[in-house]
C-alpha cells in the first residue's frame, strides 16, 4: 500500500472526517489516506492571519505522518496555506488542494472560475493563481460568503448559493468550475449533474496527484526555495 | 480495470511500444494501457507540418481505442499534436504528455526546464507553456538536437547529451528537469539519480492524470472550444 | 504583377469567391489575388476538429499556387487555421487574416474587441490574440452565434446582431472593432459608417500585409519553428 | 496617386533624403512619398529628452503635409516619437516605423530582436514592444552604440557592428531582426542576404502600412486616447 | 529645510496654488515646497497632444527650481507628462503625481482603481498603470467627464460623481481608490471618510515619496534612459 | 511626534539594533522609531520554513508597539515576511522593506535588479517581485550566499561579494541595484559611491513611506483579504 497523509491544517476535527471521506473516495485500491490534523491553531482558515497561526500546528502533524510512513502529502485548505514551508521541512512531496484542484481544472475546461466561501479569500486565491501561472485560464473567483463551518448546515442553503455562481461563472466564459474549500468536496458530483459542466474539488484532485507522485518516489526539489531548513528543531 | 488509451500521433511501432513500457510502469494496479498509434501519417513529428499531417490519423486510432473501453487518453507527443480536436472529437477526456509533465513539474520544483530534441520544436514547446499559463514557471527550454528516431542509438549519445542540458539548466535556476520527447521517457530515473533534482517525464505523468481524470468518470467541458463538431463523420 | 494567393481552408466555392471579391477590392494595381479553396475537408471550419482536418488540403492547394507564381499568401479563415504548418511546408510567406486584422486594427484603435460567428471560437481567438501577444489590446472577443454559412442568408438578420456587439464592445472600451470572419468582410465599410468607429476585416488586412512582404521579396525565417519540413512529400 | 507623408521629427535635412529614398523603394506603383521633417528641434533624437523637444515642430510638418494632400502619415523614427499625440492632432491615420517593423517582423520569425543605435534607447524600445503586446515575441533589444549621424560614415564601421549584434540576436532564439533606426534602412537587404534571415527595417514596413490604410480611407479611432484636442490652434 | 519642486505642466495658475495648499498639507516639518508652472504650454492637459505641448515649458520651470535650490521635483499632473524627459534633462530626482499615487495604493489596499477626469485619458493612464507594472493591481480606470478646469465649480457636481465611481470601483474589487487628476487632492479625506476605503491623492504621495528621496540625497540612475542628453542648451 | 514601529522578525538582537540604527537615519525629524523584533521564533529567516516559524512572535511584538502607540508598522525582513497576515491584524498600515525598497528603486531607475544573501531567496523574492507587480522591471535576482548572521564579520568579505554582484547586475541591463537583506542597509552608501549607480536599501525605504502613510493618518483597507480577523485572541 501507498499511504498518502491528507493534513487538514485547521483544528476541527469533524471537518477532518469529512476531508478524509472525500479522500478515501478519490483514491486508487493501492492507496491508503491516513488523515490528521493542525495540533494547535484556529478552528477554520478565513484569511492569512488564520493562515499564519496554523502553519506551525499544521507542520507538527506533517511530520508525525512521515513517521507513519506517508510517502506524499496533501494539504487540505484551498488557500495551500503553508505550502512552501511545509515543501522545505519535509522529506517526502507536498500537493496543496488549491494548485491541484486548478491544474486539474485546467485540463477539463479551457478556462475555470473558483467558488469559494468568504470575500476575504478572494485576493489570496487571486494572488495563488497568478503564482501557479493559471490567471490566464481563470475567468472569476467568486465568494458565496458562507462561513466554513456552516457549509454543512442545512439552514446555510450552500448548495444553492454555489450553483448560484457557478450560472455566474458560465456566463462570463468558465467552462469548469473548482469548488474553493475543502468542505464543498461532497457536492461537486452532484453540481456536475446538476449544471452539465466539470466540477473539480480539490482533495480528490490532491490525492491523485500526491499518489502519482508517491507511485514514483518523487521528491520536492532541494536546488530553492525548498531545501531542507537548518532550524528544524525549532517544530513542535 | 480502468483502462487508459496511450496514442502515439506518429506511425513508428517501435516507439509506441516503447510508450506503452513507460506507461505500465507508471500505472496504478487497477489501470489497463491500451498502446495504439496514428492509423497514417508521418513515421515522427518534427515541427507544425508534420503534427498537422498526424491528427487526422490519430484521432481515428483513438476513435477506435474508445470502442474497446478507453475512459481516458494520453496523447504521447511532447508537442500536445492536436489536443484541443481530440478533445472536442472525443467523448473521454485527453491529457498531452506536454502539459501533464509541465504541470506535474510545477508541483516538485518551484521552476523548470524542459530538454527536448529539435531546435525547431522550441517555439512550438514555448508556445504550449505559455498557453497553459506556465511561463513565468518556465527557465529555459532546450535543444539537444538529435532526431527523435535516433534518441536509443548507442552512437546517438543521447544521456551525455541531455545530462548537459540538464546542468546548463540548473546554472540557468531550474529545480526540476522536463523531458521534452514521448522517446526519452526511459532516461528519467537514471538522470534523476545523477542529477539530485527530479526529473519529469511525460507518459507516467500523463497516465497519473489521466487515470485520475478516469477514476471520476470525468469528460472535457462542451462550453466553448471543446463542444462537439458537427461534421465527425468526416474522420476515418 | 505581383501575385498574392488568397486560400480559402474549407470546401464552399462560394465563400471562395466572395473572400476573392474582399481581396480583389483591397489589392494595389499591381497585385494578381489567385484565390482557391482547401482540395478536401469540411464545407466551413468550427473550431479545432474541423481545422485540424482542413489543414491538410489547405496546403495542397497553396503549394499549388506557389506553382502558379504566388510570391505571398493569405490563409482566409480568422482562427488562422494551419499557418504555422503553412510557413514551414511553403517557400513565400504566409499571413493568416485574423493576425492580420489584429495588427491593423491596433493601428486604428489604442484597443479592439473581435466579433466572430460563433461560441465555440471564443477559446480559439482569445487564445491567437495572447499568442499575437496582443491580449493587453483586446477589450472582447463577441460571438454572434449565427452559422459561417449562414451570415448572407438575410433571414438570419446578421449585420444587426454584429451591430449589437459593436456597441457592446464599445461600452466595454474598445475604440476598433475586428470582424472575426472571412465571410463578414462584405460588412466592414456599412458598419463603419453606421458606428463611427474603424471597423477592420482580415482579407483586405491580409492582402495588404501579404504585398507589403511580397514587394520585398520578404520569406518566413528558417531558424526556428518554420524550418523545411523533411518529409514534404506526404502531402496532397 | 495615394499621397504617403512620411515626415522625419528630426531637423537633419540629409537624414530625411535617405528616408525618402527607402519610403520610394517600398511604395507601390500608386503611392506618392512626400517626404519633409521636423520645423524646428533637435538634429537627433537620442532620448526622452530630445523626443519631447521634437514634437511641436513634428506636428508642424504633419498638419503642413495633410495641407498638400496626405492620406496617411508615416513616422520615421524608430521610438515613434509623438504618435499619440499625432494620432489625435491629424486627420488621418499615423504609423511609427517601430510599431510597423515590429509588426511585420513578427509575421516573418516567430520572434524577433532590436539592433538599435545609443545604448540609451534600449529602455525606450522595451517599453514600446511591451506597450505594442508583443515582448513575448522580442528576445532582444541590443545597441550598437553608434551616433545616429554617424551611421553612414564608413569610419564607424556601422554594417559590421550591426552585423556582430545579429549574430547575438540568433544565438538567443531570434528568428528575425528589426533594424532599430530609420538611418539604418539602407543596410537592410545586404544583412539579410549576409546572415539568411529577415531583416526589417521600419521605413519600408511603415509606408505599406501607411499605404494599406490609406487604401482603404481608414481614420484614427476617437473614441478614446486620439479624441481630437480642443485646443489645437496651439501648434505652430 | 529641504526644498521640493511641485510643478504643474500647465499654465492655470489657480492650479497651481491649489497643488501647492495639497502639498503643503502633506509636507513633512523640514520640507519646504517650491510650486511653479509650465512657463508656456496649454491651461489643462487633457490627452497626449496637450501633453506633447506643455513638456517644454515644463522642463524650463523645473530647471529654474532647480536653481532656486530644489533637491527633488514633483510633475503634479496625473499623466506624469514628460517624466522621463524630465529625469534625463533634471539634476535631481523626479517623482510622478500618478506613479507616486499608485506605488502608495498598493500599500494600502490590495488593489486599487483609479476615478480620473476624462474618457480620453483612460487609455493613457491604462498604459502608465501598465508600464509601472501594476497591471494586476488595478481593478478599473474609470473617468468621471468633468473637464479639469470644472472641477471645483459647485455646478459640477464633482464630488458626488466621484462618489458614484467608487462605488463602482467598490464593486468590482478594488480595496483603496487612486484620484486621478492633480486638481482633485482636495477631496480626498472627505471621500475617504464617506467611503470606509483608502482614498489616495497623488500631490501627497508624491510630495512624501520625492522627500524621501531628497533625504537621502538621490539621484535618477545615468545608466539608461536617463542618460543626460547631449543637446539640453535646446530648452527655453 | 509621529511613531513608526520598526520590527525585526527574527530574534537576533544585534540585528534589530542595527536595523534600528539604519531606521533612524533616514526618519525626518518629527519621526519617532521604535524598533523591536519576534518575541519567539528563529534566529534568522533563511527561507519559508524559518519565516512560517517567525510569524506568530512578530505579529505579538508589533501589536505591543501598537499599544506603545506606533501609528505606522515596518516589517524589517526582505521577505516581507507575514505581511498579509500583519495588515490583517493591525489596527495601523504595515510596510515591508522589501516591497518598499522595489518601489522606491523604480522611481530611481527603468529597472533595477535585486542582490541577496541566499540562494534559496531567490524564488520567493521572485515570486514577491511578481506578487507587487514590477517583474517587468527587475533584471535579476542574485544571491552573494553570505548567511544573514556573517554579513558583518570581516572575513565573510561580504561588501566586496556583493560589489560583484552589482557589476553583474548592471551588465545585465539593471539601471538600480536592491540591496536584498535588512542586515546590508549600512553598506548602501559606499555601494552607491562606488559603483556610480542608485543602491536602495529597504529599511530607510520603509520608514520614508510608513512615516507618510502615518503623517495622512492611512489605514489598510478592510475591504478585502486585510479585514480584521474574528480570532485574533489566538495570538500571543
Amino acid at each position: 500500500m501507498i499511504r498518502v497523509a491528507v493534513t487538514n491544517p485547521n483544528t476541527t476535527a469533524a471537518m477532518t472526517e469529512s476531508i478524509a471521506a472525500a479522500a478515501r473516495l478519490a483514491a486508487a485500491p493501492d492507496v491508503e489516506i491516513i488523515a490528521g490534523q493542525s495540533v494547535r491553531g484556529p478552528a477554520a482558515i478565513e484569511g492569512p492571519f488564520d493562515g499564519a497561526l496554523a502553519v506551525p500546528g499544521m507542520l507538527a502533524r506533517m511530520r508525525d505522518a512521515e513517521a507513519e510512513g506517508a510517502r506524499a502529502h496533501v494539504i487540505a485548505c484551498f488557500d495551500d496555506t503553508g505550502l512552501d514551508a511545509a515543501r522545505a521541512f519535509l522529506e517526502r512531496p507536498v500537493v496543496g488542494i488549491g494548485e491541484a484542484a486548478m491544474h486539474v481544472a485546467s485540463l477539463l475546461g479551457h478556462s475555470f472560475a473558483i467558488v469559494t466561501t468568504l470575500s476575504r479569500s478572494v485576493p489570496v486565491l487571486s494572488d495563488n493563481v497568478a503564482r501557479y501561472g493559471l490567471a490566464s485560464r481563470c475567468r472569476a473567483v467568486l465568494a458565496s460568503d458562507i462561513p466554513v463551518l456552516s457549509l454543512h448546515d442545512p439552514r446555510s442553503g450552500a448548495p444553492e448559493i454555489i450553483s448560484g455562481h457557478i450560472e455566474t461563472a458560465r456566463a462570463r466564459g468558465a467552462e469548469a468550475i473548482v469548488l474553493g474549500c475543502a468542505g464543498m468536496a461532497e457536492f461537486a458530483r452532484t453540481l456536475e449533474a446538476r449544471h452539465g459542466l466539470p466540477v473539480v474539488e480539490g482533495v480528490g484532485a490532491a490525492v491523485g496527484l500526491a499518489s502519482l507522485l508517491a507511485r514514483q518516489n518523487a521528491v520536492s526539489s532541494r536546488q530553492g526555495v525548498w531545501a531542507r531548513p537548518s532550524r528544524s528543531h525549532l517544530v513542535g
